[in-house]
């Protein structure tokens, strides 16, 4: 047994306030995580709020953690106490379903969610499955990596499904917390790489790796876009004329949205999709796999979330900022 | 110069009427084809109607064209004359472009339809670039292939554009003139097929390589089918509800769209498409080479248009028949 101390919220758009909860013995496949720091995401806000409903509460937010392993157990072969590991928004998955023997775990219909039905990593500890648990690879500041195991697995992931080549012109849409990351990894991919955005983050963008940049909000500037992109990456969450970015796309192009847009896509078949044979799709977090593949490719090429830290004792400050939207770029709460 | 005798509408939803044009001489890079026969297409009967505001009268339609090859130019030398071969919805591409010299012919911007400011094939003769001439294989009948190269070729190409594996789950939505030869050859690609469709089809979707049936019209039924297939290829041209054709998917899995919906599709990013990784395409016809393919594909595998025949002098009847929704399942105009 052993006390956590953790933030959590009692109810929907509560404050967060100090609170105990015991762990029970740890299971064989299990790792206990001493928690050094720990990332925000968007979709924290939303559990907090309770826009899906599937937040329980006390609700412990926190699913980009980072930390050292400070307990495992029996079965548990990859990893020993004190290697340095993160955790993002899956702490377990099913193991035996086609997905997870097919190395998807990350579309495992059973995958557990760091932060419905657990607690997460607003706390000194987290306990996940064991599969879930990924080393951190020398070379990678852990103090900034956290928003890379949810916030920049989205965004490159799809470089990974869809066998994204180097050669190819990549834009992104919405330079956020998954855009900003969006630009660096196309960027270290090898990709001439785009940024939609307001002309405010222009420059911004630019030193993030983009190549150029078109303003989001001129509809002559997509339309002067026309037929430029092998692979657009929408982050936003907003509605936006998917037809006039559609015709932004190449012959065989894609618009991949890592960004949960709530509205119906409106998508018309004719006459890009169709005569230039798109697709559109979405897509969630990689798989463990995919993740350390990301953190070693993080490391080489020196891929660094831009983070503003707040103490996380100031937890309640950092989710103002962040529901401020001036989030720049990503928030990382570092544990006092 | 040669004169054609060929049949012409005169007039958006005109009737047809015999027709006379003159070829001038043959350029180096051209073939002309002594026509066998001719199949019809939805999109003849669009053209005819002039649906998508790019038909020019008269109107000469036909690009399912099985012919023999009865003139070359100086520079064709993969053709010679004599040879049997056939002719879809492309009589000419630029060659050039990355699309071109990629091999993707079909999706090239400058790509001459058959029957768009050309004549085609409801004539003695028609007049094509050579290299979107296509030799038809021993083994293949003549008189029942014209449907494959238009019909075809648009539910052969997603199988070879999207790598589809012969262990997939592939469903059909709409057995008619695509949707029929969708059944045929996934089950030739070695796949398990299922056709959504209405009862009064089932027996025969069944004949024709289905191995289980979905009743289309039937939201439980589809409901029903929750998770089953890696791809879904809709034949269909009218709204149905996407989103519950998505859940019918497996994660990674692709809804194909060969058929053309006029209506924005309404497709929801959450939470199906993001949580099971999915994407929504469509695409044209093939290129000459996937055509090449998918002939020798479809001799070797038995596959065959199930057609009904008219003398092209009954190019009218047909039409009728056609408009009707009657065909079962292509029509074949067999000259005179």
């Amino acid at each position: 047994m052993r006390t956590v101390k953790a933030y959590a919220a009692t109810k929907a758009k509560g404050e967060f306030e100090p609170f105990e909860f015991e762990l029970g013995d740890i299971e064989p496949d299990e790792v206990d995580i001493s928690v050094e720091s720990c990332g925000i995401c968007h979709s924290d806000l939303s559990m907090l709020d309770d826009e899906w409903g599937m937040a329980q509460y006390p609700l412990v937010p926190g699913h980009e953690v980072i930390g050292t392993v400070s307990a495992i157990g029996d079965h548990v072969t990859h990893l020993k106490v004190g290697d340095r590991v993160g955790l993002g928004w899956h702490a377990g998955y099913c193991m035996v379903c086609d997905q997870c023997m097919g190395g998807d775990h990350n579309l495992c219909a059973s995958a557990q969610p760091t932060i419905a039905a657990r607690h997460g990593g607003f706390a000194d500890t987290v306990r996940a499955k064991a599969p879930s648990v990924v080393k951190i690879p020398d070379g990678l500041d852990p103090a900034e990596a956290g928003p890379l195991l949810c916030g920049g697995i989205a965004v490159f992931n799809p470089l990974v499904q869809f066998d994204v080549s180097p050669t190819a012109n990549v834009a992104v849409i919405g330079i956020g917390g998954l855009g900003h990351l969006g630009l660096k990894f196309a960027n270290a991919w090898g990709c001439h790489v785009t940024a939609f955005t307001s002309p405010s983050k222009q420059e911004e963008a630019l030193a993030m790796g983009a190549h150029d940049t078109v303003n989001s909000r001129d509809p002559d500037a997509i339309k002067n876009a026309s037929g430029r992109f092998d692979l657009v990456l929408s982050t936003v969450n907003v509605q936006m004329d998917w037809n006039a970015i559609l015709a932004t796309l190449k012959p065989r192009g894609r618009l991949q949205m890592p960004g949960a847009v709530n509205e119906p896509l409106g998508i018309n078949v004719l006459p890009h999709m169709m005569f230039n044979q798109l697709s559109v799709g979405s897509s969630p977090v990689g798989a463990p796999v995919v993740i350390r593949r990301m953190l070693d490719f993080a490391a080489r090429h020196n891929v660094t979330p831009v983070n503003e830290h707040f103490p996380m004792s100031k937890v309640n400050e950092a989710f103002e900022h962040l529901r401020s939207g001036k989030a720049r770029y990503r928030i990382v709460l570092d544990r006092d």
